[in-house]
């Protein structure tokens, strides 16, 4: 069963936590980004881990020199089971992360993930993103990282990188708000798979609810 | 004279403290990276600035979807003075964060500064970011940004960007712990541009005195 990833893309510390402590029970993973950090405190990595007990990753979009890359992932990967990078800026500074992420698995014996996004969704992507996608997924292969970021905007892009990468997990963005259609996205995804769900639950009128209904939508469906 | 912007890429939030309070007679701008801000909270940006009243830049490398880089940009511009972003992910990535600069111009009546990575100089930047250099300094002089990154460790290729983004100010890493000769940048450079200094300061025995040895070198030459 493809896997269910909230996109806790508030800015409020409050409605964060009343947030998942409502509908963690239907979602496998929590994806915390930058605003909720930078208003919250890098805490809130932890306090979120605490309730919930779920998997919870930093999409931090980290895009710095290696040097820096590994002091970001020093921070992150105390508390977060996996943080979100980009490939573009080069394979040592995916590699200063994971790098990192080992330290961590020897040292508390759980699972750290580095994740690089290979293709993004917005229109700007089309500039310079697009065009090297797929050697981005071959990089993310070749580095063996543990996940691949990849939009269900365009199914035809993502069953071209789920070619590419393997038997590497795909969490994809764009269900939802943004517009891509959950079936087709469901057919080209396996169980290790996941799907980021965000504003159509989090700013639903009834985001329990809601995430309810697309966790039955992931266990009804015979990939 | 080019100015003198402090990379103070230090975790440690009294560290931190100490140093500017050492040092800010001697520079001109400081610039603060994540791995501070994840340690000790976005608020040092605001007590860094308060302390020194310089120039505080924020080297984020903002490299999201255009609504992520929106409150991204919203949360630190509020305290910072600029904000440094990467533009391969897309012209309307970096617009985001031009129209939240240009918010918080409107409303406080001080410059906040958009800042675009145009190149990078670790060895894995060779891979994607090195061919696209020239297109994003190109993308930077349409946008209009009010300034560019470009490593001061190949001083051809900063003779070149210099060239494609014109009057839009340089702020330039590498001189110093990476190698980059000061003497042929500062040919280069004019008086609206920058270099960044870090480890040559922070890590030296004594900072105040690497950080007045600069401040000399870049009054001392005519450019």
């Amino acid at each position: 069963m493809v896997k269910l990833m909230l996109a806790l893309d508030v800015m409020d510390k409050n409605k964060a936590l009343t947030m998942v402590d409502e509908i963690s029970k239907y979602i496998d993973a929590i994806k915390i980004g930058y605003p909720l950090v930078l208003s919250s405190g890098l805490d809130i990595v932890k306090e979120i881990k605490d309730k919930t007990n779920k998997e919870v990753i930093c999409d931090f979009k980290v895009a710095d020199i290696p040097s820096t890359n590994e002091k970001i992932a020093k921070l992150t990967l105390n508390y977060a089971d996996g943080i979100i990078c980009h490939g573009f800026v080069g394979r040592d500074s995916v590699e200063a992360i994971q790098k990192i992420a080992k330290q961590y698995e020897i040292k508390t014996h759980h699972k750290k993930k580095v994740i690089m996004v290979t293709e993004m969704s917005h229109p700007g992507a089309v500039e310079f993103m697009q065009p090297i996608a797929d050697k981005l997924a071959e990089v993310a292969k070749i580095l063996n990282v543990d996940g691949i970021v990849a939009p269900s905007t365009r199914p035809e892009r993502l069953t071209k990188i789920k070619k590419i990468v393997g038997n590497i997990p795909i969490i994809s963005p764009g269900i939802g708000a943004q517009g891509g259609e959950l079936n087709a996205v469901l057919d080209i995804l396996g169980e290790d798979d996941y799907i980021i769900v965000g504003r159509a639950i989090y700013k639903s009128e009834n985001p329990k609810e809601s995430a309810y209904k697309y966790s039955m939508l992931l266990k009804g469906h015979n990939g």
